[in-house]
């Protein structure tokens, strides 16, 4: 599919793509798990792709991770302990222990290859790796969690797609681990995928999720590297409501130098354009 | 650039571009003004491709006309007469002529086949060309404006990018027309390209701009098909405040049934993304 050595094509379906030039070869891997790359664009950086995905570009992963984690630690009252799934770039990681409340978090990835990619190839999103705050932990995510009982604040799932590894991750009983994984009023964020162009991925890991959480929100942000630049993320709470308990003054207090996520933006992301509303009102709450 | 007949490349940058499958080709005319083309995809179905850029597609056509009009038309407290600049498949017109107020509007097209071409292909767009408070001219719109006096409650700038036919319609002169052409308290809304591709384009525009109008603000959607996802529009005001003028009780009593736009999202797409809140403050009021 990526024949042509210089330009990279991230499908977005069988019949549409993003097509990239690709200026430089970086690095290419088969993992037990996946086939890791990284290469460079002209126009988002340098960009990690696992299985020909593009997983992180270093023009636009800031939005994701923020999107991913900031919206769940300013709406619970006082994060302490976190847990990362997936993410082993350490992007989402990254954001979390920009709160001074964690501490402590724990990053749960399969792959180990693919911390060690971005440690060498992505210091920008693997600068925080070596927190001392942060345990890192190479395993199945599912499994891991399985074994949990009220451990976390908050966890955020930065799975990949719901093919290949990622696939537990978007099952019912994963999402009932994460529950009782969950302290009283904790807060479960996740990737949802693209509403736009993948309506019925989105719809069944919402389903997954409502097996085991009763209050579930979408938001969105835009993601230019990804499919269809809409992208959504599942908001799961035990307790606090995003907008009603959103700890306004702490986060404008907060001096995040941030580059998309906001208090306003924090507001406004629960508006979901109306066909997306219709479309899902069903499985939100 | 598109040599494969079996595929279309919407060219976002040099190297970055969006690559359809097309099942059928349907139409393709060279204009006075441009290449017009119309054809099939699996993702979007129709598009239809102004010098091969992608113009309309059937798919998130709506998204872009409506958030280009709606805005405007609920914060003017009584739109009477409208005029949409460019926009000649018609798509902007079938919003504005949905709200009841609207007793007459002008769509000044400078390319005569665009509309032809959109009354044969897309018959969902063109729907609304044969209102009769409609009137179409074909002429040059920067021309047209320069003869307008306080002829118009709402100006919808729905052009091509700054490049061929569009190019005018960037420019300050063009803006200062546009100011005169209003009523008191009138609105003027313009596409403003990609802020995240293409910022020094969407800086120029909004300088244009600030030439002729004092208060000036950004929104944006998120247009699938479009370059980046993320597309940007201007707000220009001779008076009203699109968040504090907002006519949320029309809005929402309007029963308009729209993809994209609702009460919600006239409050929410003002909130920019902090990076491009930060990069376009000083043009913004």
């Amino acid at each position: 599919m990526n024949e042509n050595p210089n330009w990279f094509e991230a499908r977005f379906s069988p019949t549409a793509a993003l097509r990239l030039r690709v200026t430089r070869r970086l690095y290419e891997t088969r993992s037990p798990f996946q086939t890791i790359s990284v290469f460079e664009t002209v126009d988002f950086g340098r960009v990690l792709a696992l299985d020909d995905v593009i997983n992180v570009t270093e023009r636009d992963e800031a939005i994701y991770h923020e999107m991913l984690t900031h919206p769940a630690l300013f709406t619970h009252p006082a994060p302490g302990r976190a847990c990362v799934i997936g993410g082993g770039d350490g992007g989402a990681v990254r954001e979390i222990l920009r709160h001074g409340s964690i501490s402590s978090a724990v990053l749960v990835e399969i792959d180990r290859k693919v911390v060690e990619t971005s440690r060498t190839y992505l210091p920008a999103v693997s600068c925080a790796l070596d927190d001392p705050r942060l345990e890192i932990r190479f395993e199945d995510a599912a499994a891991y969690m399985a074994g949990m009982r009220e451990a976390f604040d908050t966890i955020a799932v930065d799975s990949t797609d719901p093919v290949g590894p990622g696939e537990r991750l978007f099952t019912p009983e994963f999402y009932r681990d994460c529950r009782r994984a969950l302290r009283p009023g904790g807060i479960l964020t996740a990737q949802s995928e693209s509403p736009f162009f993948d309506p019925g991925i989105v719809e069944n890991l919402y389903r997954s999720a409502r097996t085991a959480f009763d209050r579930v929100w979408m938001y969105t942000a835009v993601m230019p590297s990804y499919v269809s630049g809409l992208w959504s993320f599942m908001f799961c709470s035990l307790g606090p409501d995003p907008l009603r308990d959103f700890h306004e003054k702490r986060c404008a207090a907060s001096g995040l130098d941030l580059s998309y996520y906001s208090p306003g933006m924090h507001r406004a992301c629960f508006t979901l354009p109306s066909s997306i509303q219709r479309r899902f009102a069903h499985v939100l709450s």
